[in-house]
């Protein structure tokens, strides 16, 4: 691994202990504080379907998150893998959505610019109700 | 990169392009020679959605695959991580599903157990109308 990959793990790897952290209390300001300004991402559904441009876009798509998902879903991570610029990391979440119960599948993909996260796309691998 | 993942990155990008060339024309023997016996597989949707096992059971999915996407899907590869055991291609694929306009993000994660692949899960990042 080259010293620019090993950066690329850590950074990645600290964001996504806050990302964690966010999904389960609703507290999104350690992950928010590690986005770049110009940070883009993609979602695959709903109101923020497709690409996402700016840091305060995702400040209000993580709020909506928080918003849905209330109390928080809890996180089994799979898999991470890595190159110089980005960490995919497969894990199953399970909590409620809407009030009612929600399992799934999922893929993110973080972009790491120096400390920062500059780039996330996530992906389902289940429906909703089964992980 | 150790031998291991080095070899794991080798082997997943041999059994990516023969996956490739099946999507694109249908015939998926290259593919298939890869896997192992115990070959399992995890999708998102539809009749095969969850944990699939066996090689017989993947044989099955990849000639439904081809009745789905007849006459093929083209794919544009943005981003290949790995590990020792894993490799994660994301992509973004287009052509027609059931003979309408079908385009989507994909991730897929392929497990290798020596020159083979011996898991695969399937992630959508987008609904099939865009990419």
């Amino acid at each position: 691994m080259t010293e620019k990959s090993g950066n690329t793990l850590k950074v990645a790897n600290q964001a996504f202990a806050h990302f964690q952290h966010g999904l389960a209390t609703g507290e999104w300001n350690s992950f928010l504080d590690m986005l770049t300004e110009d940070f883009s991402f993609w979602f695959p559904v709903g109101k923020y379907h497709g690409l996402n441009v700016g840091k305060q876009k995702a400040e209000a798509f993580f709020d909506y998150v928080t918003e849905v998902f209330s109390p928080g879903l809890t996180l089994t991570l799979d898999s991470v893998t890595s190159n110089e610029k980005t960490v995919v990391f497969e894990f199953r979440d399970e909590g409620m959505m809407w009030k009612e119960p929600y399992k799934n599948r999922i893929a993110v993909s973080f972009d790491v610019r120096g400390d920062k996260i500059c780039g996330y796309r996530e992906y389902f691998g289940s429906d909703g109700k089964s992980n």
